[in-house]
């Protein structure tokens, strides 16, 4: 199938790009280097190096012999998009192509403003390029778990049916986030689906968890080929500060509580999700949405196993609970469905002792690079 | 007390402004227009002329004595709207500035992007600019009924609690709109009830149904100060199409089945409403929402009252049923809840057949500028 992803320098956009081109797919791979960008401007680079997405397809070329395609515009302007899709004309397309990260969102007006302007005019410029140029195209959108943020109910997968005095309906699970950046995945989600309604467009949305993870069958080819990694306070998720500071000997730094739950999963089942994701094209002029984590764990557990797995590489970890740079709740009710992707056969790899340790080891060899200034909280809110 | 107005050159916006200031209140007006622009460019322009609003502020204090302060620029400018925010220092703003039309949403993709853009940036620029330099601002902000769509479920004031497997949460009221238009509305709710939250702002959010009506105390002092009015396929409500239709003698084209039900107000009531959420502005860091309209009507039950009130002016009006050019629902559950302005002591002006018989007589002296041609639906979706 001719497959475009968006957003392909990115932590999962680059993986997938690489995984779908082995399994004999077609794929373009886009991207405007616009998370380098905001990396160097807030010191906030990837821990591995990042070779260039042409030397990177080269790279995988040489190894595999499949041919990415690597295309480098903004996919916020509606012309270049619809032109490449003109062009292309993708079966799928998969829609990485935002800025993902919550802190840099909410750190003044122009963060706030780039995140918003180029997450919805991405989301929406896809949307007419495909009505425009692919309409049977399937186009696979990753939002976030955090579009739902942490109600006192079970959260279903994407929609609920709702009983009110005596009568019901089914709507869009009613979401509320706790950064811009999440709220602007609510407002992708809202455009989304009332195209999907209008136009009778074919989507796919993720509600993702934080994924954790380096190695795949295609990252590990070459350390050129590894993701970025990220453990700095703009795009470094909580797993990966936490193995950062286990590695610098320094405390893990639980903010608040560390009681906050919410859905990971590693990059490995990332990929199996969008593959399933792929082989599961929903009905034509439909909206599915899979809930993507396979479990739900609170800070507090996702410290206690890096420090097991740090302690048994001797590298004596501690963990620290500091304030809570952010408005969220520390102690909070957290149920959510995982069961679409279960029906369709998803095999999870849990955060394991021995998850946690082949990540330490595979990072162990950055040591020398980490910054431990970057891992503290920066942005408040 | 300083109120700022922005749209006011719209439809609600001036007969807002003006109302305002008589009641003594230091009242700064601020348009750049874009509605005027996009009639022209649509061939849609007021049935009524309009002087521009310097000129309008003139006529109204050489009346009242009142100064009204206009300014024109683009409010979806953080720079615009912070640099003034800055220097006047309202303790209300009121935000109409948004483009209003359903139709014209639905174009192409140049004017839905307009929408977006102008919608979405006029309220995340005010929210900045009011963090940033009034705080204690009270926002009062026009959404509109049409946010909940037509579900089979009661439509409750802004927010639900949802009964859910034996737990329970209040949301906001799950959205889901027919225009983009609409959703763009959707949209400033999430923004709006994000940053609430997270910064403590303070905003009452009017779901507004059509309005309709001409005449309050300040605009019939002068035909200069009379708000536009639009009966074209872009800009007119169903009940202004009506009233053109019957003048003209054409019949009125109930768009489907004409089972159509929302929820309507007169012009009046709409400064009734903006009064009463001055008033009673919500306790610091909330978002107080009500549905504003004073009572549920079908299409066809507009075209009857119209048709009555036609026919005692000797007008003969057909009523003629077409193909319904948007996708919505035509025979449907609707029962809105409309507490919150009761409460407050709203006294409705209900869509009587005198009140029809007034517009009908008021308009009656355009109807050598009618243009028949303009009534019927340009834009399908």
């Amino acid at each position: 199938m001719k497959i475009l992803v968006l957003g392909a320098d990115g932590y999962l956009g680059w993986p997938t790009s690489m995984y779908l081109s082995e399994k004999g797919h077609d794929v373009a791979a886009v991207d405007n280097y616009s998370k380098r960008k905001i990396a160097i401007q807030t010191n906030s680079e990837s821990l591995i190096p990042q070779i260039n997405l042409h030397k990177k397809a080269e790279t995988f070329k040489r190894y595999t012999g499949h041919n990415i395609i690597v295309e480098t515009f903004d996919c916020s302007c509606y012309k270049n998009i619809s032109s490449f899709i003109k062009h292309f004309n993708p079966e799928v397309v998969i829609h990485f192509a935002e800025q993902p990260s919550a802190p840099y969102s909410m750190i003044g007006f122009d963060q706030a403003n780039f995140t918003l302007t180029n997450n919805i005019n991405t989301t929406f410029s896809l949307l007419w390029a495909v009505r425009e140029f692919s309409p049977n195209c399937h186009i696979i959108k990753l939002g976030t778990m955090g579009e739902y943020g942490t109600p006192n109910i079970d959260i279903e997968e994407g929609w609920i049916e709702i009983q009110h005095k005596g009568r019901k309906q089914e709507f869009l699970y009613p979401r509320q986030a706790s950064s811009l950046y999440h709220t602007t995945k609510i407002l992708d989600t809202d455009l989304i689906w009332f195209y999907v309604r209008n136009w009778g467009l074919t989507v796919t949305d993720l509600m993702q968890g934080p994924v954790y993870g380096l190695l795949t069958n295609q990252t590990k080819l070459d350390e050129d080929l590894l993701p970025n990694f990220h453990y700095d306070d703009i795009f470094g998720t909580v797993v990966n500060r936490f193995l950062i500071q286990a590695i610098a000997g320094i405390p893990l730094t639980t903010y608040g509580s560390g009681n906050q739950i919410r859905g990971y999963l590693n990059i490995i089942d990332t990929l199996q999700c969008i593959f399933l994701a792929i082989e599961n094209k929903p009905k034509k002029g439909t909206l599915k949405i899979y809930n993507q984590f396979t479990e739900q764990l609170s800070v507090n557990q996702i410290a206690k196993t890096i420090k097991e797995a740090g302690d048994k590489l001797s590298l004596k970890v501690a963990i620290q609970n500091i304030d809570n740079p952010r408005k969220e709740k520390e102690n909070h009710y957290y149920n959510a469905s995982r069961e679409g992707f279960k029906k369709l056969g998803l095999k999870p790899t849990l955060f394991t002792n021995e998850v946690a340790t082949n990540l330490l080891e595979t990072l162990l060899k950055y040591k020398d690079k980490i910054d431990p200034s970057k891992v503290l909280p920066r942005v408040n809110w």
